[in-house]
């Protein structure tokens, strides 16, 4: 039988084993550590990400599990303890993870992820962590963009054959359903994910027989409910139209069906549609939907629509499943904070010239401010976990780097953003349907306002510190700067 | 237990089923068939690709099948004929397969995977034929570029946690290590291809400790023998070198190890380079090598090697194990023949008014043509399958658009460029080690010309049709735009 999900847990970066290993090595595996999961920068210069992925990182913490094959695999290397093999033999999952629920708009710095818990697990969970959250999310965010872009009309995601491998296509197949597509042809995502498989024909049919006509004929016999014909094997205006009308009104009508549609997949689509869209009208079709793909993104989608082209529905393939124009979400894993067993929390921050990777240390929360009149979403706030927003009262945030910049605001609600996910090792949530997932990512874009989700030049959604975070921040900040002139120990020679 | 290999056999698109099925409705699922998969462009305007994803296709091919769940999937979709989904349950496999092998450089418009057999079949397999070569090809040469950017020093893939799905890191890590890399993070790709996991210590490592000197002891004290230290957490000149030539004097000397390395994950690293070099010369430490990281690629590599950083070993992510400047790979897969019952192949193409999206027809066989002085790849040529190229007399090649561009070879080794993988669906050879291919890669690279293996602008390389196959497309060509107009059948109203 093959039909299991593969074991993945030693999908880790070996230095996380290397790490886990020397910490047992030190005593410091049970030392309780805080990590926090964020990314720098929107792909494709955009106003905000949606979260994705956070499905795919519960079932690899459930499942994470080390076999007899993973440790002599390990011990062959000759680097780990004895004791670290038994370790992670005898492995039980013990974290606590808080993460944003999938399909919520995400902005930079905020910390869409904490794990707390022991730092030899906090540690080894990175890799699959972060390849989860920015494989899924870079796949939501750019669907959600094409998906904005087609205006209300259909986005069905093509992209299997040009993934990045077998898990590339089905879970971004998935990502797409939930940043708005409304199927996939994946047939093996469709299935796992219960969400609509689609698809009709290539143009490897029309050739198979001796002529388009009969292909197309042959098809409509077949699927006279689901007639969609591909129309430019040859010549879609000559050829291909001419020949799905006289297939629509010879096999089709007889039977008492109407057509799905026509699709094309080459040449000048803007053009093409118009032509075909008056071919159709013009035979009694008006209700056969015009299908284009072929090398779309959001942005050739929205030139087009522009332009009036009368397309129904589309199909994006490699733009979309790669997120071709960017294809990588950095979202990084970092240190945050270290608790002493008497439970103090002691902050930790890492340092870079590069102030854009100066870290915010501390155990955060995160928040939503949304106005009470508009619904809409003002500003989020990342807070210490110990505090509240009390929004009964004005509440004044600022931005982190001009601090002299602030606006008070009254008149809304403050939502925490994260949901626990796991208490001491054990999933606490249930899995949500995917569609219910897709429906609450379009309640909340659209709870952004239009200067955030412009495509060119986006407002910069306002992602603030708390008063009392931003001034933990900035004393280590000032307090690293002494530290470090104190432990540089400049060799003599 | 979940350790198995997931069952891929639905990773498909839709179409496939439908069309499969409709071939079985019109008795047309045992037409033997003969598909092309080919692509039209190199990534990142190269001279050449690596040829990779030849053993999933394998895997994927001889564990095809098609469980009760999956039938009752597809019975479920309301579209598909009992018949057909009793032809899946009984599914055996039997088309042959010609494929080029993995770590070979590949043109454009060479057919390097043949499909032979019958028309269900060979339609089946398409998207995952396509989905496995574009992949891990893209991955093999994106991480070549890389790798000969480098010129000698090793280049290491780091890439898994901003890979495209678990997938894209594990088969990803193995196209790197063809395409010349010397090992990976990605510990589960280590262990399963068999190939150098390779890793150290995270900034988290540095963090955890009291300090950064505190840090550098603990993990030379555990790794005596594989120390390398990561050396920017706070400041490199100021802090990291000189914390790391304490720690070799202070914990490796004593136990009579020596350093392996140091790492530089940010700041300027051609600089950084160079003034760590010094440092650690000067402090009598001149074989410890120097690890560069951070947003590398082909690009920055050569440049910080032309301007002279004493790098020794790079660490490549994210550009390498998406190909983030160019992450997909166009193949595509067209039927070029069909096969009457009594053997005749009768060839097929496909018309576009996009000249370069017109397909070559025909059964065909590829060549490379070596050149007996030099060694050197002079040429590929395409054939009918049927045709021998006689490598003892001279060959004329000609150029497929200006066939008046001719040249007379002499003096050269033909050789067959596929290498039959299935007949009759059984498989015929047996899976290499990934360090063999690694081989024969880096060899056949060296055959080419360094005019097609430049970076900028390289030399096309010539990639011809023999004077056989050529007549028999133009005259395709010109037939079928005779038949277009015979076929079209514009609607009278």
């Amino acid at each position: 039988m093959k039909h299991h999900t593969e074991n993945l847990s030693l999908l880790m970066d070996f230095y996380e084993l290397t790490m886990a290993n020397g910490y047992l090595a030190n005593g410091l595996q049970d030392q309780v550590v805080y990590f926090d999961l964020f990314f720098r920068k929107i792909p494709d210069g955009g106003g905000f990400a949606i979260m994705a992925g956070v499905q795919s990182v519960i079932e690899y913490l459930e499942n994470l599990h080390f076999s007899e094959s993973d440790l002599s695999y390990l011990r062959s290397a000759g680097l780990f303890r004895e004791e670290f093999l038994s370790y992670l033999r005898d492995f039980s999952f013990a974290c606590d993870v808080w993460a944003v629920p999938e399909g919520t708009p995400i902005f930079p710095m905020e910390p869409i992820v904490t794990v707390r818990g022991p730092a030899l697990q906090a540690q080894l969970i990175e890799t699959m962590l972060l390849l989860a959250i920015n494989h899924q999310s870079l796949i939501a965010t750019k669907a959600n963009r094409i998906c904005r872009a087609a205006n209300g009309r259909p986005v069905m995601e093509f992209g299997s054959r040009r993934a990045q491998g077998p898990a590339g296509a089905v879970y971004g197949a998935r990502a797409a359903f939930i940043g708005g597509c409304c199927g996939t042809a994946c047939t093996l995502g469709a299935k796992k994910f219960g969400i609509p498989a689609i698809g009709t024909m290539a143009h490897s049919w029309v050739q198979l027989f001796d002529s388009e006509l009969d292909a197309f004929r042959a098809y409509a016999r077949e699927y006279p409910k689901n007639c969609t014909l591909l129309v430019d094997t040859y010549h879609v205006l000559k050829s291909g139209i001419p020949n799905a009308i006289r297939t629509f009104r010879e096999e089709l009508l007889p039977r008492g069906c109407r057509p799905v549609g026509i699709r094309i997949d080459s040449g000048d689509l803007a053009y093409l549609s118009r032509k075909a869209r008056q071919m159709l009208d013009d035979a009694g079709f008006p209700d056969c939907q015009i299908c284009a793909s072929n090398a779309l993104d959001e942005c050739i989608i929205r030139d087009m629509l522009i332009q009036g082209a009368p397309v129904d529905l589309f199909g994006v393939g490699e733009r979309l499943i790669t997120s071709s124009s960017q294809p990588v979400f950095g979202g990084v894993y970092k240190l945050a904070a270290v608790e002493k067993p008497d439970g103090t929390i002691v902050p930790k921050i890492k340092i870079s010239e590069n102030v854009a990777k100066i870290t915010t240390p501390c155990f955060k929360n995160l928040w939503r401010l949304f106005d009470l009149d508009t619904g809409k979403a003002l500003a989020d706030v990342v807070t210490l976990h110990s505090e509240t927003i009390d929004d009964s009262r004005p509440y004044t945030i600022f931005d982190e780097e001009h601090p002299w910049k602030r606006k008070t605001i009254e008149h809304f609600r403050a939502v925490p953003l994260r949901v626990k996910i796991f208490d001491h090792g054990q999933c606490i949530v249930k899995p949500r349907p995917v569609q219910e997932i897709q429906a609450y990512c379009n309640e909340q874009v659209a709870l952004l306002w239009d200067e955030v989700t412009r495509f060119e030049y986006p407002h910069q959604y306002y992602v603030d510190l708390s008063q009392a975070l931003w001034e933990e921040k900035n004393r280590l900040l000032a307090h690293s700067q002494t530290e470090k002139q104190q432990t540089v120990a400049f060799p003599e020679g």
